[in-house]
């Protein structure tokens, strides 16, 4: 093909327009993967043409861009993350890149003296890594921030080291006592020492103030920089709260808000308060909207927080929680839907989806129509029940880097007779449910590269285990892609907006550094993104 | 003049159109009157051309009207009021037509059948008019709502009339004191007996549930529809709080929000919750703006709770109190300041007044530029005083309405020696302050065409007293208008928007049935609107 003269587009870049020289590949609308050398967008910032190779290219346009053959693929959408988790996430203090205590001390020293926050928050330390031989104190955080509390949280998010003021703040003495599932390190006389194991960290971060809407704004274009850098143009923002929507709507109105955001509220009165009767319209060029409600069926595997049908394989005696009543899953299911909200319920543990699913059979009586209940996560399934996923369009809304992160984790938990139902996706799909996957961003990271290697190889980063855990259900690669964009798209009912490139629907596409369909897992894990554009406009480009 | 074709408009009627054959006036940059007889407005609802009489019209046009020489003012601009809170009020049944308690209950019965509300609201009864020699009683209304609470104000707000469930609800009984300032009506063994004067109001009132978001976009479209009908094209909302934001925002996001909102936040954390580091950006289309703060500096004069340099006349001992110290109060305006919000102050008394105009003082060495510092209500001011509002931009934001309500209460609360500086609305004028109109609505009618009639007579609508009420402070009938259309633009920071019929400026119009700067007092009351057209649309007509 003739090089084609590149002209930069302006800053703003929506125009009648040609993306030429690309390879180009999107699933189609039947799931076939289709290639393609070039695209034609109109200022509307939706596609208008699909080039194929040697078709002519049109002779007037009001701009094109020569991409030079990189590669081309629909932006990726994470089915469920937490936007503003993210954001919080980035404001903080990294330290996972520090070799000994004293380095990490100078880090924060530096930081807090930067930072006039009420706190000082951060993560990512490893005391292994410092080679401390035990863990850090109170009095050697103090010697770091005095003045304000401090609190961070070890690299694996299971304990977090306080200052004084930390301790203090929460009320913490000698005379507290450890919580269940917890343990306050202790020194002289019982005092506690600087870290909290687990449930005890709660004693502390429950008294962490919010963020001011200065660091709410800061902390969503970080997040929304870490997204497109990751080439994620769309999220499904799982339980968005009054305060995250208002954050959403400032950045909107002064046309910051460069991503999608499919948001699902956080409980029922959250989208009654924001919405209303009913979803919000799209807004902002359909950027934002509130269609959904996110409610929470149980908790996590990793901490007995989810429902099982029998006992953990490690805790006998303990199923997990509940944390609705049959009455009550139902009547929050039933309050939103009867406005028309979509319902997406967190379900870790078997029992837990078993609860989902019975509701979702009992509404669906009633609420019929094109209704596409969520369950998120999904994990852990009995057999019995993964057929009912194929019912009533229940979508799995899945992740799959829990599962790489979780291996061995789960057979723990559950052990190994439990484990056929466990990350199950492509029973999910044999069973005829739709599948989306995503990353539960900041609890994973957000690089949906990772989760779509997972997704096919059912192993970790470092490729183990060799052959993949429990390979059975491993999807295809071409399904897992399909999961992270036309999936994602369809479980936010926006299947007619993103997910492909195709005409009609809107501009949002990356350019990579390589072919995602050609690469070993390996090196699709180290895709890196070139240039992500949503819209029509390039909202992001790799410096 | 040839009549013209006259065309149906589109619903939305946004296109290059004519509005001929007017009997047109409006004010001019300069406040001067200006006549015109037609107008010319585009697809963005802004006017194009300002029409004088014999000036020869364009030939093509999109659509036009011919309005039969009807009389076309600018839409009026209500500075100060309330829009949920006269939402709310008209949600509510209105018992103001009855005249007797029977009469009463079968129009309470009805209603409370109709509506599934969890309270059954109201008010306008009044005893006297329904001869009934007495207030009435719980049991009375037990007899009509039973099964829920229900309460029912007074017509003059100073009284409300509650059932046994509502007094059981608010845990009221034969033990419960009388509060300051307040009486509860009691029967045999000094129980409750239904009706709780002034302060007593209160420990019922609280127990009231706020709106749910479907009664919120109920209330709204009630005061849209009731300040349209009234002409009232724009109103700034003097304490807007989240839930009204996220009301307005649901309203224009679904295309319902037709009039314009100068939204002043309910203090310093409303507005950095939902607005962050400075005012949102004017949004659709200029209908919503979040441009300044509400703060409130004293209580109001009826209620002995606006804060006086001297004892109220008729309660020594008594001077009222500052809701904020000045610490307080200069810590909040800078709050604000510092972000770029307006600032808008709630100051009834005397002191209050000098209170907010030193800070006012203090706060301009810092805070330079146009700040246009809003005092709002400004009802009693030392003559002392007067000449500090024409100083730092201070603006005078006052309702006439409340002057010819007010009048005998103020003599009887201040003393004639106090009433220099009362409602002093040429003085402002002379002093050089800005002035800006509104009616206080739901605490007055939104009545405009009332206000503008009392702002040039001092007198009320049944023409007392004659001569007008200290007719020295009587502005004239153009500056009262002035001070409903520019000067309500003025302090809004809207100016280029709204306020006069002018090129540029937005198509906000109206069409009455008389003409306003002709007609009588009395009849400049009873005027009628025909047309409200907000940006070019016709967004109500009289039936």
């Amino acid at each position: 093909m003739a090089p084609l003269l590149a002209l930069a587009p302006p800053v703003t870049a929506r125009a009648d327009a040609l993306i030429d020289n690309v390879n180009g590949m999107t699933l189609d609308d039947k799931g076939q993967v289709t290639r393609f050398t070039g695209l034609m967008m109109n200022r509307d910032g939706k596609i208008t043409y699909v080039l194929k190779s040697g078709e002519r290219r049109p002779k007037k346009v009001d701009w094109k861009i020569d991409m030079g053959g990189k590669t081309m693929v629909p932006g990726m959408i994470d089915g469920h993350g937490h936007v503003m988790g993210l954001g919080a996430q980035l404001l903080r203090l990294d330290l996972s890149d520090t070799n000994s205590l004293d380095e990490a001390l100078a880090k924060i020293r530096i930081y807090a003296a930067a930072n006039p926050t009420k706190w000082i928050l951060g993560g990512g330390w490893n005391q292994e890594r410092w080679k401390l031989g035990r863990f850090p104190t109170a009095a050697e955080l103090d010697s770091a921030v005095g003045d304000r509390p401090a609190w961070f949280e070890r690299v694996d998010g299971h304990a977090a080291w306080a200052n004084s003021r930390a301790i203090a703040a929460a009320s913490v003495t000698a005379a507290t006592k450890d919580p269940n599932g917890g343990r306050i390190e202790r020194g002289t006389g019982g005092r506690p020492a600087g870290v909290f194991v687990d449930a005890a960290m709660g004693l502390v971060a429950k008294t962490i103030p919010g963020l001011t809407p200065r660091e709410q704004n800061a902390a969503f274009l970080a997040a929304q920089e870490k997204l497109l850098s990751l080439g994620v143009t769309a999220a499904a923002d799982m339980g968005t709260t009054q305060p995250d929507w208002l954050t959403y709507r400032r950045m909107g109105d002064l046309g910051l808000l460069k991503f999608r955001i499919l948001s699902y509220a956080s409980g029922v009165d959250t989208a009654l308060a924001v919405a209303g009767q009913g979803p919000t319209p799209w807004l902002y060029a359909e950027r934002l909207r509130m269609g959904g409600i996110k409610l929470y069926d149980d908790g996590a595997l990793g901490s007995r927080g989810a429902w099982l049908k029998a006992d953990y394989a490690d805790a006998p005696g303990n199923k997990g929680l509940p944390f609705l009543t049959d009455d009550q899953l139902l009547n929050n299911m039933i309050r939103g839907a009867m406005d028309g909200f979509q319902i997406a319920v967190h379900a870790i543990g078997d029992r837990a989806n078993q609860q989902v699913l019975d509701a979702i059979e009992v509404l669906s009586e009633t609420y019929k129509g094109d209704r596409r209940w969520r369950i998120e996560h999904a994990q852990i399934v009995d057999p019995n029940d993964l057929p009912r996923f194929g019912k009533f369009g229940t979508i799995a809304s899945m992740q799959p880097v829990h599962q790489t992160s979780d291996m061995h984790m789960a057979e723990a938990r559950l052990g190994e007779a439990r484990l056929a139902g466990a990350y199950a996706w492509r029973s999910m799909l044999q069973n005829g449910s739709r599948l989306a996957f995503g990353s539960d961003f900041p609890v994973e990271s957000p690089d949906p590269w990772a989760g779509w290697a997972a997704s096919f190889t059912r192993q970790d980063a470092s490729g183990q285990p060799f052959g993949g855990w429990r390979p059975q259900e491993a999807v295809t690669r071409e399904q897992g892609w399909a999961g992270f964009t036309t999936g994602a798209a369809y479980a936010g009912f926006a299947e007619d907006k993103i997910g492909r490139i195709a005409v009609g629907m809107r501009a949002d596409f990356l350019i990579l550094d390589r072919d995602p369909l050609l690469a070993a897992p390996g090196d699709l894990r180290a895709t890196k993104v070139i240039e992500t554009w949503v819209g029509g406009d390039r909202a992001w480009q790799r410096k």
